[in-house]
């Protein structure tokens, strides 16, 4: 009895068609002209928080990852010679990988330190003594720690860029710049400067908007294009959401912010749903808002769509993968010319 | 009293003459033409099964990894800019080593997943969703995973290949592809046709063929060349030894196979004597057979080879390195070649 | 109350002008002539232990570091396509990032073992096995382990280059050398046939010559230099300090030894304070004169430079670090040069 070969076996992959939503990052580059300038400013410039970047800035990154997203392939490869440090404290597989990839693809080199024990075990090696020590070995530093004040200490002595790829529960602004890419590839419009009222959207973000850091970055962004932003409803079942003078800083940017308990009465008024369960912390991880799920049978608007950072749980269910709402792996796919974009911006070539 | 420097510090390392042993891949390439087709056939296909291979195929792959061996350097890099994900989740370093050696060795770039439990710890998240992320991080993947059904998971979802580099017990397709190299090295006319009678091969496999998956991928790939083989004798002592269908189907392929509990009786008729007392199961090992032994005082035949995936314990003596029977260095260097045959293979410029 | 972004982000980060410090390097490769044949006969060779250095080897190899430094950007690579085995059984950031990221700097790729625990678990694997199976896969190995002997072991069957960086408590050849080329970057007419004793100069080691292999190694490349050395003063107080035949062997070779166990009363006549209070054994660390501290209020002589590997716990005050006997950190910075002359040296292009 010959056992069969897996029929997924006997074809080739359905490699990735190129061409595929092409029109997405087209239209995207059509509807603002380019702005070198603004891009220039970031060179060599550490990224932590999503403050840094002026309206002008986070639209002409944006603009930048549609074109990487639109090129074949990469036939230069501008990091060559460039290290990347790799410094990933806390667990995470998605988000180091994207690095990753990223650096190679254009060409970059990678050093890795995964183990945080095994740096400066000697009693009272400060953080400026280990990033003195990376200056000497690197170009680039990006850096994951559960402690929020580690990345801010090593500024004291870096003289190379590094890159915040989560700093406890307080920020995470690669991950919000490829949310608001997948935004604006959704609705070119919205980077204009001016948007008519019926062009305005309504974001729905489900979590805790104090303690989970892709939320603190996404709504400091969102404030960026508060002129495009019809409402933003905050979807949270706890007393305490924002942290303190967080809602005040938004609000004083423009961004009109309303609180929800409940998910279904919101849904069918909102463009843009963001959703995610999980926060780490550290080597652990709080569920925020664990009871809101999303399913084909929650009342989405028609031509809503949803966002995930990923990695997923009950939180998103499957069903919604194949409905024009999913945006979320359209979102992942993104994130790689993002960090295309902001890498090769960092970098003084 | 000066302390003197160890003697094999004083002179330069005895480098592998490049030339040395090039006589055996020659050979190997001049008794088939290349048959380039049934190599494009391979481009973009993942690799979980040794059934996934014709005859044709096999021999094509092991000249085409003759090829590798008898070039002095690459002076092409065809792998320039393509990422491989280097998925081990089970302990390893020979093999992991192996295939990241090639990759760099043909120019291709590596990113990897060590610790499974950072990838996706989110409650619930599915082998599909890893899937899906590997999609946008790399070219191909490598996956070593206790889970014998992990890789077809997530095969519903990649369109990258994914390469099995050892699933539970179930196949390690590409050491048996050197296993075969290593074979066809030492007799290339087994690679005809037609053989005659007097030119047919004993092998004879110490090991459970139903546990172990290097096993029953080289007799899956022995298979394919039954009209080569007189018989395979299984040398194994344990009452249940292969797993339901499994001789069955090479029986069909015209493959003759014996089991016997006795090795010494054996072994003076035997050319070929594959040994390999370690099984890995998850972070644990299993042994199998580790009561039969060779060293220099086995009877073996006169001109016999012997294979062993390696690393060897005590079943493998070391009196027997310095033979005419050591073909386990050879194919342990063949295996480079033959991986970077089929890398170079399944990857679509 | 809108958040201001930290004041460091508003400025691109302070780049490390690479003509600072210029003058240094170029003052050393003035001082004494090329001579390329020394290098030359360093190809292909294995580095355990500074035994194997000349004087001549030395310098010049410190000549070459030079060079390295004062190159603006490396237009070559000469080590594409060369494959470094990184093997760090100890816990080690800085020397293997030291190591990795030179060996990228010079175009070259690397594969890495970090959990020794997966290497040849099967019982009776021998080193001799590990080496061959490495002979296969890279051109060059970087080996740090506890087990004093296992580099040596893996001479036996190695036929590719091994650099140790840290065998046990024996030695760590390139850390000593990364000290030497700070010191004659420091003064360069250190490294002339003869030194007039005016000129000579006065190395204080704090730590136990005995059991700490950057000390160790520092001595028998001191020794090399003897001519240009007053005296080395080993400040220790422990009964034990040398290991057996040590200090024999280093006065042989012309150096004057004198041992104290009083720090303050020493330092206003040593010109070079080299200090370091951890020695790494297996997972854990012994301390060595931890009780000597220095500090902006020791009685250091004027022009005197303090070197230390780094990290650095409360033995080496930050109050030192902008003063003009911080050396330390340059030693550190010259470290990535002074291996990039030993790896270029040592690989056969």
């Amino acid at each position: 009895m010959v056992k069969k070969v897996h029929p997924k076996l006997e074809e080739p992959v359905e490699a990735e068609n190129w061409t595929e939503g092409i029109e997405q990052p087209l239209a995207l580059m059509e509807q603002i002209d380019e702005d070198f300038a603004a891009i220039a400013e970031l060179a060599n410039h550490s990224v932590i928080s999503a403050r840094q970047f002026s309206r002008e800035q986070l639209i002409q990154l944006c603009r930048l990852s549609a074109k990487f997203e639109t090129q074949q392939s990469f036939g230069q490869f501008p990091l060559t010679g460039k290290i990347l440090i790799s410094a990933f404290y806390e667990p995470s597989t998605r988000t180091r990988l994207s690095f990753e990839s990223v650096w190679h693809r254009l060409g970059g080199d990678i050093i890795s330190i995964t183990d945080p024990s095994t740096t400066g075990i000697a009693k009272g090696e400060s953080l400026k003594d280990v990033a003195e020590m990376m200056n000497h070995y690197g170009d680039v530093v990006v850096l994951r720690d559960s402690n929020e004040r580690a990345i801010y200490e090593m500024l004291e002595a870096l003289r190379i860029p590094i890159i915040n790829a989560g700093n406890g529960t307080d920020e995470h602004p690669t991950q919000a710049l490829a949310d608001m890419y997948a935004i604006f590839k959704w609705r070119p419009e919205l980077m204009s400067n001016e948007v008519s009222d019926d062009k305005k959207i309504t974001i729905g973000i489900i979590g805790n908007p104090g303690r989970m850091r892709t939320v603190r970055s996404l709504l400091l962004f969102l404030s960026r294009i508060s002129q495009a932003i019809k409402e933003v409803v905050i979807i949270c079942n706890t007393t305490e959401s924002f942290s303190q003078d967080q809602r005040e800083e938004l609000e004083a940017e423009g961004l009109n912010i309303r609180v929800s308990r409940e998910l279904e009465p919101e849904l069918p008024d909102i463009d843009v749903v963001y959703i995610n369960a999980i926060a780490w912390v550290g080597n652990t991880y709080e569920e925020h808002g664990i009871e809101y799920k999303l399913s084909k049978s929650s009342p989405l608007k028609k031509g809503a769509i949803i966002l995930h950072p990923l990695a997923r749980g009950e939180e998103l269910s499957t069903d919604l993968d194949d409905t024009e709402h999913n945006w979320y792996f359209a979102q992942a796919r993104g994130a790689v010319f993002a960090r295309m974009a902001l890498m090769s911006s960092l970098v003084r070539f």
